[in-house]
């Protein structure tokens, strides 16, 4: 079945740059959207929604009755999978396969900084003192992998160059073959006990959400890292904030929050064993974004299967 | 030929430290001098000499007319080599294979540091300001390694799993295969032009010493990065403080310096855009040292040859 070429609405704080792309790349009909207002006018006839954090209830109103696909801007899509009123012929689509190799250079910068001690570095050139001591090394720590989807596998694929000792959980036992020693969703605590580093890349679901609680923490080694770049409810932040007080040799980088923006009055922001990132780890390029989509188009619009369609019971 | 266990002088500051090491493995003759005066007092009889920064003089003196041998604890021994009244039959030895690991870690925490814009994330906390945007990456940037001896070549491994384009200039066409693009001692100015990232392993020799200059500088990419785990001399310090002042978009990562410990007075400290550390890339670890030695130790008394042996005419 060939689709003539169809009404598409970006919705995205940069709307216009995606639109740009899109009519460079031989769409004709493209309209774009900032807020739900303006969403809401322009859905009726609309077929295709890109968009980042789309506003989902709108999609169980009569003027979205033509969209037949939503394609989101990220990895991460529970907001979406979580709103059962958007209607089940509407296919979610999310990004796969593309933020690999940012997310796992973000990792990596971190592990660095903390093993190497570059703050202490920075603040000693600040002083103008000749600090000399021996920094850590990642040869021969453990690092753990929590997912391994494409941007967990760059993770260990990297983890390898440093000569580090990579364990890894995944929930369905996917490419359990990659990583040293193999972890389930049942062995959490077994599987953060002897880790240096934890890196969270999972996906938000019923499954995974608040899975790192206080008694997972305190199951870390005292000095361990933990690197959250999957979905901030993952962790309970409270609990968190809680251990990461009481245990200060203990070290989170975090990208991702309960509630984003972090708000200005949140604690985390000023404990000196926190690093906080707002949420670019794995940022939505427009022209990594916009080829993905104009790939998916393609498709769309000759019939085939889309790449990255969410299946909605699993959740991602 | 089976030499009796001999007697070993340690010089260094930490000399105890590594004589507890070598006592631990074995050697029963081992003294330890933190001072010139100190050492020409044990130098009588002394076979071996294990030592950073060794007073080079003191070996043309008659106390030391046993030292058949001198292991530096570096990598780099240059201040050894200059050095002509050396007796010939000393033989000089430095550590080989041994520093790959570290410098190559120590060169990517910069190069992350660096890509990622790090400092402005970590300033953001600070401010409690959720400063969104979009990091570079390492992936296609194109990496040109001077000096491809075991330090370099880690750092090619490394620069793969970044997916890098990788460059590459040794002396001797030595593993000239394993870099995308390979240049000569001949092509300074070409090989840099073309890249994101210069770092510098090379050893210190008449041929190497200052061969960084203004010309050079300016032949490098204005939004550069110029990162040296060589020797400090390599560079003519002077034209890169001009340099660096001149093209603030280009970045330094210093690790050594033509003096060290660098002056508190030396502007460089204050450069926005240089990083400052106190010569600790590859740290001279006692134990990893120490073993490199013991086995050395081992081939001395068999009379076999040694590692890492100095050609005193090339120079490293």
């Amino acid at each position: 079945m060939n689709k003539a070429m169809p009404n598409i609405l970006v919705y995205y704080n940069e709307a216009e740059k995606f639109a740009e792309f899109l009519k460079e790349h031989g769409c004709t009909s493209v309209k774009t959207a900032k807020t739900p207002e303006e969403a809401l006018l322009h859905l009726p006839g609309t077929e295709i929604v890109l968009s980042w954090n789309f506003p989902s209830h709108l999609l169980a109103q009569p003027e979205a009755a033509s969209v037949q696909w939503v394609q989101s801007t990220g990895a991460g899509i529970d907001s979406l999978v979580s709103d059962r009123t958007i209607p089940q012929n509407v296919v979610l689509t999310r990004i796969v396969d593309q933020f690999g190799g940012m997310i796992s250079e973000y990792v990596f910068a971190y592990l660095l900084l903390h093993c190497k001690d570059i703050p202490r570095l920075l603040s000693a050139q600040a002083n103008r003192e000749w600090d000399k001591f021996s920094p850590g090394s990642l040869e021969g720590k453990v690092i753990g992998v929590a997912g391994l989807g494409s941007i967990g596998v760059e993770i260990v694929k990297k983890a390898r160059a440093f000569h580090m000792k990579v364990h890894g959980l995944s929930l369905s036992g996917k490419n359990a073959d990659i990583v040293d020693r193999h972890f389930t969703a049942a062995d959490w605590k077994t599987f953060v006990s002897e880790l240096d580093y934890l890196i969270l890349t999972l996906p938000l679901t019923n499954e995974t959400r608040h899975v790192i609680n206080r008694d997972i923490l305190l199951s870390m080694k005292s000095n361990a890292c933990l690197v959250n770049v999957g979905r901030g409810s993952l962790i309970v932040e409270r609990d968190m904030l809680e251990v990461l007080k009481e245990q200060q040799h203990l070290t989170a980088v975090l990208d991702v929050f309960e509630k984003e923006p972090l708000d200005k009055e949140n604690p985390l922001w000023s404990l000196p064993n926190v690093y906080i990132t707002p949420h670019l780890s794995g940022p939505s390029k427009v022209d990594e974004v916009g080829r993905f989509f104009v790939d998916n188009l393609r498709r769309f619009v000759q019939g085939s299967s889309l790449q990255g369609v969410v299946d909605r019971e699993r959740g991602y």
